[in-house]
C-alpha cells in the first residue's frame, strides 16, 4: 500500500464513520422525539446493528495498517489530517484493547441497566438495583485495566470525555472550588419567589424558539422538539437539534433548559463546516462542550441584562406575566438553596453536586468502593457539604442516569465547565468590554457568537482543550474566575 | 468456507443492508418533512456515502461466493431463506452487470436533473430540459442492454418493480382496459358541485388521522406529517409513517392522499415482523402495493357506503360541512370528468393516462423515440384518447417527476394496481360478502384489514406477486373486474 492509497483510505474510512454516525444519531433522536411506540424494539436492534458496523469499521485490522502507513511519513500530512490521524489511532488503540465480547455484554448489561434503574428510582428500590449496578462498576474497572493509566484507575475514565483530564490536574481544582464554595454559602439570604403561573406547551415552544434566536442559535440549520430528557443532537453540518420538556406550572424549567441546550447548540452548529466528513466535528472535550451550554444557561440566561431586554417579550409569548419586574426576576432565578437534587440546583451549589459524585466514583475505581456501600456515602457527603440528608434512594444515589449507563468520568466536566465558563467571559471582557452591555442587543449577541466562534467552537476537535484554554484564556483551566464571577453575582442577588 | 459459514455470513449481510436501508429510509423521510432547510447539503453527501454502502455490501465478490456456497446446497435452506436467496442473487446479478462509474454518473445526473425538471416545469420550458432527459434515457437504455431481456429492452426496466413483469404480458391486458374505458366514457354525465370552503391545516391533519385510524392504520406504529409530495416510508418493523400535504382550499386532496398512503401504510406495517432484517420485508411489487393503496383510496374511500359512516364525523373535524349528503358527496367524489393531470384524475379516465405513459415508455426503449419528440406524442395521445391537449408543457410531458429521476417502467404500476385492486375486492366479498357493510363498521374494517393481512400483507416478498394473484383471486392480472367494477359505479353515480 503506497502511502497515498493509504490517505485515500483513511479519508474514505473516515467519511464512511461520519456517515454512520450521522444516521445513529438521527435515529436517536427520532427515537426520544417523534417515533412511533411499536417502533422500540427494531430501532434498538438496527442501531445496535449500525453501532457495530462502526465499531467494525474503525477497529478493522486493515485501517490499523493504513494509520500505521501514515504514521510512517507525517510530514506529508497538513496540520489538519496528523490531527485527524491522532484522535483516530487513539480511539483505535483504546477500542482494540477491549475483547469484542466483553465490549458486547457491557453494552447489552448497561441497556438492561438503564431500565432497571428506571423502575427502581420509581420504586425507590436500590436492593433490586445494586447487584445490576456492581456489574457494571466490575466491567468498568475491567475496562480500566484493559485502557491503561498512567497513575489512577479512575484516569481511564475520565479520558473517555477528555483524552488528557487526570485526577491529578482536577483534584486541586475541585479542593479549591469546594472551599470556596462553602465560603461563599454563608452569603445566601432571604429568597424572592416568583407567581405560580400556567404556561401552555405550545406558548412555551414560542418562548424557547425566541430565545434560541435571540441567543444566535439559526433555527434554520436546527429545530426544537420535545423529550423525557433535554438533549442535543448534531446530526451533521446544518443540521444541530435541540430538544427539551415542557412542565405547564413550571415555564422556567423549559426556559433553562432551552439555554442550556442552546448553547450546546451553538457550538455544534458553529464547527467549520470544513470538518464535515472527519472525526474533527467531534467537540475537543466535554468540559469545554459544558462551558458553552452552562455559559448560556448562566453567565448570559440568569444575568440581570438579559432579562432586561428579554422578559416584556417572554411574558407577552408566555400570555402570563412569570415576573413584572427584571430585578426580582434575577433574584429569583439566581436564589442560593442547598438542596438534594443536582439538576435543579443553583449556579452555586450546582458544583458540590458535582463534586460528591467525582469523589464518589474516584473511591469506586481508585479506593474499591463498590455498590452496596454508594447510599449511605452519598447521604454522608450531602450532609457534609450541603447539609441535607435524601431520605430517598430516588433524591440520592438513585437520582441520575449517568452510573446505569455505565458513564463513570463524564460528571466532572458539568463543573469544570463552569470554571471554563467563568474564563472565556473574563477573557471576552478584556477583548470587549462587560457582557452585560453586549447581551442587551443583538448586534452584541452576534459579537459574542462570533467571538465563541471563532476563539471555541469552529475548532471543533481540530485543537486540545489544554491548547484553546490556553490561547484564549492565557492559561489552562483555574477556579478562581469562576468564584469571583459567583462573589459578584451573590453580592447583586442579596 | 463451509455451508454454515456461509449462511451465518449471508444473514449478517442481510441484517446489515436492513439496517443501512432503514437509516436511509429515515434520512430520506425526515429530509422530506422535519429536517432543517441548512442540513440539505450535508445529508445529500451522507445518505450518497450510505447508498453506496449498501451497493458495495450487497455486490462484494465475498457476498457473491457466499451466496453461490448456498446455491450449491439449497436442500439445507428453508423455504423463506431459498426465497432471500433468490431475491438477494437477482439484485446482485442485476447490479453487478452495471459499471460502478456508469451507475454513480447515472445517480449523479438524475439528482441534477430532477432539480432542473422542477425549474423547467415552473417555466413551462422544455427545450432547457429536453436534452438533460435525453441523456438519461441513453443511460437508461444502455442499463437495459446490461442488465439484459428476454424479448424487449423495456421489460428490463419493468423487471425493477416487478421481475417478473413483461410489455408482452401487460400489452393485452391494457388493450382490453383501453377499449373498455373508452366505451364506459360515454356513460359519464352532468357532474354535481361540492361547495367552496376552507379547512385550516391542524384540522385537515385531525380529519387525516381519523380516516387513518378507520381504516386500521395503526398510528402506535407510524405517524402522519407533511411533505411536498405525499409518500408513504416504511423505517423498519413497528415504524412506516404516512405523508400528505394540506391545501387549505381543497381538502378533499388530503384526504384521498391521506386514504391512498394510508393503504400503502397498512401493507407495510402488516408485513410479518419475522421478516425484519430480511430483504423479504419489501413489497413483492409495485403493482400489488398500489392495489393496495388505490383499494383504500378508491375502492372503499370512494364508495358511498363509507361515507355515510364516516361524512358526518368529517365535516365535524373539518369544522365546515364537505357536504351535508352521503350520497351527494359519492356523486361528487366520483365524477368523472377526461383532464390533463394525472394526479387529478377520476378512476375511470386514470387508466388512460397510465396507458398513454405506458405507451411512451415502450417507444423509447423499443422504438427508439427520444425526448425531443414527445412533447407532440404526449399531446397526440391526450388528444386521442382523452379529448383534451396539453396547452403547456407544464401540463404536458412536463408534469410527472418519474422521467426526470430515471423511474422508466414504474407507470404501469399504476393501472395494474387499480386492476389487482378490483379483483380483491372480488375475492373478498366472495367469502364475506360485500364489502359495502364491512367498510361501515370497526369490526367489519377489522375483518377486512386481517384479510388482507393474512392474503397479501404478511409475505413481504416471500411470495411472487403472480402466486399472491392466483391463490388469492384464481387467476393472474385481468381487467375484466375492474371494469365491472367501475361500470357498476358509473352507473350508481350518473
Amino acid at each position: 500500500m503506497t502511502f497515498d492509497q493509504a490517505k485515500e483510505s483513511f479519508l474514505t474510512t473516515q467519511r464512511q464513520a461520519y456517515s454512520f454516525l450521522s444516521a445513529v444519531a438521527l435515529m436517536y433522536w427520532d427515537l426520544q422525539t417523534i417515533m412511533p411506540p411499536k417502533g422500540v424494539s427494531s430501532r434498538s436492534q438496527v442501531l445496535g446493528t449500525l453501532q457495530g458496523e462502526i465499531f467494525r469499521l474503525t477497529t478493522s485490522d486493515a485501517y490499523g495498517a493504513v494509520m500505521d502507513t501514515l504514521a510512517e511519513a507525517p510530514e506529508k500530512l497538513s496540520a489538519r489530517e496528523k490531527r485527524m490521524l491522532e484522535l483516530a489511532q487513539w480511539s483505535y488503540n483504546r477500542n482494540k484493547k477491549i475483547p469484542a465480547d466483553a465490549y458486547e455484554a457491557f453494552s447489552v448489561l448497561t441497556a438492561q441497566a438503564n431500565h432497571l434503574w428506571k423502575g427502581a428510582k420509581e420504586k425507590n428500590d436500590y436492593a433490586s438495583f445494586s447487584p445490576h449496578l456492581q456489574k457494571i462498576i466490575d466491567y468498568a474497572r475491567q475496562f480500566a485495566e484493559y485502557w491503561g493509566y498512567a497513575d489512577k484507575p479512575y484516569d481511564a475514565m475520565l479520558a473517555e470525555y477528555d483524552p488528557a483530564l487526570l485526577t491529578a490536574q482536577i483534584d486541586p481544582i475541585f479542593s479549591q472550588l469546594l472551599s470556596g464554595t462553602r465560603k461563599l454559602l454563608s452569603r445566601a439570604g432571604e429568597n424572592v419567589a416568583l407567581p405560580n403561573v400556567t404556561v401552555p406547551p405550545e406558548r412555551q415552544k414560542a418562548v424557547g424558539e425566541y430565545l434560541l434566536a435571540a441567543m444566535g442559535y439559526d433555527l434554520d440549520a436546527g429545530n426544537l422538539f420535545t423529550t423525557e430528557h433535554p438533549f442535543t443532537c448534531s446530526i451533521h453540518s446544518g443540521d444541530t437539534r435541540v430538544t427539551t420538556k415542557y412542565h405547564p406550572t413550571q415555564p422556567l424549567s423549559s426556559i433553562f433548559s432551552v439555554l442550556h441546550e442552546g448553547g450546546h447548540g451553538l457550538y455544534d452548529q458553529n464547527v467549520s463546516p470544513e470538518l464535515d466528513g472527519t472525526n474533527l466535528r467531534d467537540s475537543l472535550s466535554m468540559s469545554i462542550h459544558e462551558s458553552q451550554s452552562r455559559f448560556w444557561e448562566n453567565t448570559v440566561g440568569r444575568s440581570l441584562a438579559f432579562w432586561e431586554t428579554h422578559l416584556e417579550k417572554v411574558n407577552q409569548l408566555s400570555g402570563v406575566a412569570l415576573c413584572d419586574d427584571p430585578k426580582t426576576f434575577f433574584r429569583a432565578i439566581n436564589a442560593v438553596r442547598p438542596s438534594l437534587i443536582r439538576i435543579e440546583a443553583d449556579e452555586l451549589t450546582y458544583n458540590l453536586h458535582i463534586i460528591i459524585r467525582y469523589e464518589l466514583e474516584k473511591a469506586i475505581f481508585n479506593d474499591g468502593v463498590n455498590s452496596d456501600t454508594l447510599p449511605e456515602l452519598w447521604a454522608a457527603k450531602y450532609e457534609e457539604y450541603l447539609g441535607v440528608r435524601p431520605k430517598t434512594y430516588a433524591e440520592g444515589v438513585l437520582q441520575d442516569s449517568h452510573w446505569s449507563g455505565g458513564s463513570f468520568g463524564y460528571f466532572p466536566s458539568y463543573a469544570l465547565g463552569n470554571l471554563c465558563a467563568a474564563q472565556f467571559a473574563n477573557a471576552f471582557e478584556k477583548q470587549h468590554g462587560s457582557l452585560s452591555g453586549h447581551v442587551q442587543t443583538p448586534e452584541g449577541i452576534a459579537l459574542l457568537v462570533n467571538w465563541q466562534k471563532e476563539n471555541i467552537h469552529r475548532y471543533g476537535a481540530e485543537e486540545t482543550p489544554r491548547r484553546i484554554m490556553e490561547r484564549v484564556c492565557g492559561e489552562n483551566i483555574n477556579p478562581d474566575f469562576f468564584l469571583q464571577y459567583i462573589e459578584k453575582k451573590l453580592a447583586e442577588v442579596y
